[in-house]
């Protein structure tokens, strides 16, 4: 636990420290929740995008993009239930003023036994030294067994009243549990309201005629309103699919972990359009298919697993969540959903235009009924950042940084060093640049000893140096470097491009 | 006029027909100046970025990206002016209680007088036939004279107006001219109000305590609050640039001509920091620089013109418009603006942190001074698609339209077709596809005698057809077919990828 929390830390340092990701507004002391792509960042999070739009959109003859509107007509978000059912729960300190998510007070309450338990733990480690058994501990001790019980029983009790939307028994539970508000101290607390997450704001400059718009929550409706115009002009066929990537935007009123939940965030979906009664295939395919993109990138199969929505959500006939193993534990990154015919079929209503298909094989029109992939791209940014980066023990007893992105994925894929600054070698390695630049994102640098520079490379993640020394001169060759393995090779400046090529060459790492 | 009107109408038409472009939230009759990006319209659009993207950041190896949220502190805002000075000109009726753009109410008016001139010369082109001398009578014709010398005084009049900030006069001009509402008919009229353009939103649930943000305006300023952390963590020097790309939003009041002026739209910047007082050299550069990239892409020069600004916004010191001829006339493409140290020495002043570079040659510190290159990513988008779009009267007297579009750009590279849907045609057509579309997007189609194909992928603007007949069986050799030259050859099918290749390669385009 401990040292997930120190990897976390190091993850987001070294995120910033390599130009990766800056909080917002840094300069006005940020924007809670908010994040901007830094120099490096912007390339691995283009990179990521590009890889699924390939995968999903041109390897698929039935599957097409689009690039729907962040603003939509505002009669989209009460067909699809965003307007009265996106909520979160919240109460107010009537001493403090101070507005908390409810759900968060009581989990952080739950935490706090958590840390309890783990303090007992920790201290009884030290005392029995390697006659520790922790697994023997944490069952019969009795401290710690009341405390971890006791966590799971609020956690449950919060869940199910949340569940049944019972926020009388929310307030009482916070009430019961005796949870202060941290700034005044006070017990002294609101009913405990539901709270709409959606960003709004105005279209028009009179207050009279100015029409209320939403930022959007999530890019799914943008698919499905232009459904029926998609299918059209594209003579689409039914098992087909639409795809974007987009912004979306959350209120979240606590928002945390880093980019992992943010304020504004990307998702890459896929609406996949089926026969009713097809569903149930077409989810086994799409869990199958996305659980496999995500291993064709050499991610490790034990950071992943899936998680069966036992409750679903009024839209779904299946769900499942493709968790991964984050620095703080295994959570949700993708998400597969059987979506049934509800959002078109609420679009239909609200609309009152047909959204149907006519099916030449069954001769009969039916609404289809949708599977839906739904991934973060930010999230997908911080399980591959936070998976790649790694301190490394070498031989010589020596360690190193080294950020082991995918070859694909990684933002600079050579670096191009002169041994020294003169007898023209910076000129070599510039002509060698100008001929691999058009092809992908390459770097010089000629500050410091190579070792150095290798190290700066192993640490920003760049899987290949190219270094030019006087034997260049003489025979045009150069050594290349390998970030994993560290070995070095001498090779002819030729051979660069088709090396490297390979080595970040789409259809390589897909077919894998 | 009148053709480029019905030019206008029919890029408009097809860029819906044929799944480029749909007007946002269509099942709910639109949401007015807001579109979205169709199944080929998403990966025009990807293209255009990605060919600046890699031209802009890739080719230069003192240029790099970043990828700001769009939420951003809103004291960025009063910083860069856009919280006092972003600003129309509005006006109400009182009996419709209507509001509208001062200047655009004017505007329309000139119009009307333009419009009144065109008559009278078609009608004297009729009555003159042949020997009807355009030119000669509109400089003669007494009426036309007058409507035509009427519309630039009125306009004149207008700018001087708006530029000295007397909506007073632009008022009385209002009514000097005898506008009248086009709802009530009534000239009974507020006083002229600025509007800010900016759409507000709200961060944070409780009333109390929620922050007002706004959508940005603009993405230059997320490269200005990340100028440190950018030179720092990536240890630029001067000078040296940073790009970006993404949504701006505008709260446009009136809103027209199609995707070129949306309330949300998408743009493409990249800010360059400089010495002080080598600004100009930098900003011819890049004004030559970037009408070259304009032109790589086979656009021709004379659908191109600099228009230098004569009279400056408050921040630059040299600015310039690259213009292009859209079918509504000449309008702002991109822009080239010398900002000084403005927006720096604004942030440097609310954030009460120091913007500065450490110049290693000169051994000091200095506020840098920055030449912007600015393009609308849609505005591209739409100069690209209306030049594209052409009707071809063909030898056999028949004709086409065809979407001449570059082949670098173009959504679909390749489509497939089988000359017949037996005989295993479609099989060998579906296996060259799993081929290619590693590489590219490709489409299979199977539909129609392959003359109605062939037309149908002309006016997609795919570049290349391959048909796959009975000969393909014995020998492995297909048809392909030039999109531009309609020109057919016999070729093997292991030669497809080369010559399709070769022809998109983004290193042929740029080198032109």
């Amino acid at each position: 636990m401990a040292n997930n929390e120190d990897q976390f830390k190091k993850v987001i340092s070294h995120a910033k420290e390599y130009g990766y990701i800056f909080g917002s507004s840094e300069i006005y002391d940020g924007l809670s929740a908010v994040y901007d792509y830094a120099q490096n960042g912007v390339e691995l999070k283009k990179n990521i995008r590009e890889y699924w739009w390939r995968s999903m959109v041109h390897m698929h003859q039935n599957i097409v993009g689009i690039d729907a509107a962040i603003l939509m007509h505002p009669t989209t978000w009460k067909a699809s239930g965003h307007v009265d059912a996106f909520n979160d729960p919240l109460i107010d300190n009537k001493d403090s003023k101070k507005r908390y998510r409810a759900d968060v007070l009581i989990e952080d309450y739950a935490e706090k036994l958590n840390v309890k338990a783990q303090k007992e733990i920790t201290k009884a480690s030290k005392r029995f030294g390697d006659a520790f058994n922790e697994q023997e501990f944490i069952t019969t001790n009795p401290r710690v067994v009341g405390y971890l019980n006791k966590k799971t029983e609020v956690l449950e009790r919060m869940a199910r009243s949340l569940e049944a939307e019972d926020l009388d028994d929310v307030k009482l539970l916070i009430e019961e549990l005796e949870i202060a508000c941290p700034l005044s101290g006070s017990r002294n607390w609101t009913e405990v309201k539901q709270f709409n997450l959606m960003f709004g704001t105005k279209l028009g400059a009179s207050a009279d005629t100015a029409t209320d718009l939403y930022l959007r929550p999530e890019t799914a409706q943008g698919i499905f309103v232009n459904f029926l115009n998609v299918q059209k002009t594209g003579r689409m066929k039914i098992p087909f699919g639409i795809a974007q990537t987009g912004k979306a935007f959350r209120n979240e009123i606590v928002a945390r972990q880093f980019i992992f939940r943010m304020r504004e965030f990307e998702q890459m979906e896929m609406q996949f359009f089926v026969r009713p009664g097809e569903e149930m295939k077409w989810y086994e395919y799409w869990k199958e298919t996305r659980l496999n993109w995500h291993l064709s990138l050499g991610m490790s199969k034990e950071n992943y697993r899936f998680h069966d929505h036992e409750k679903l959500a009024h839209y779904a006939n299946a769900a499942a969540d493709i968790e991964f193993n984050f620095p703080f534990g295994f959570k949700e990154l993708e998400g597969i959903h059987s979506r049934t015919d509800f959002d078109l079929k609420a679009h239909e209503k609200h609309s009152g235009k047909k959204l149907q298909f006519f099916d030449p094989e069954l001769k009969e029109n039916y609404t289809p009924y949708v599977v839906e992939t739904s991934i973060g791209l930010d999230r997908m940014f911080l399980a591959i950042f936070s998976t790649a980066l790694q301190d490394e023990e070498l031989e010589d007893g020596s360690s190193r940084t080294v950020l082991k992105l995918p070859a694909v994925l990684a933002p600079v894929k050579v670096a191009v060093f002169p041994l020294v600054k003169k007898d023209g070698l910076p000129e070599i390695a510039n002509s060698i640049i100008e001929d691999l630049q058009w092809n992908y994102n390459v770097f010089y640098d000629e500050k410091d000893a190579v070792g150095k520079r290798y190290r700066r490379q192993d640490a920003n993640g760049t899987p290949f140096c190219i270094t030019v020394d006087h034997q260049t001169i003489e025979d045009n060759t150069v050594t290349i470097r390998h970030r994993d393995t560290m070995e070095q090779q001498r090779i002819k400046i030729s051979e660069i491009d088709g090396i490297v090529s390979k080595a970040i060459s789409m259809k390589e790492w897909l077919k894998q």
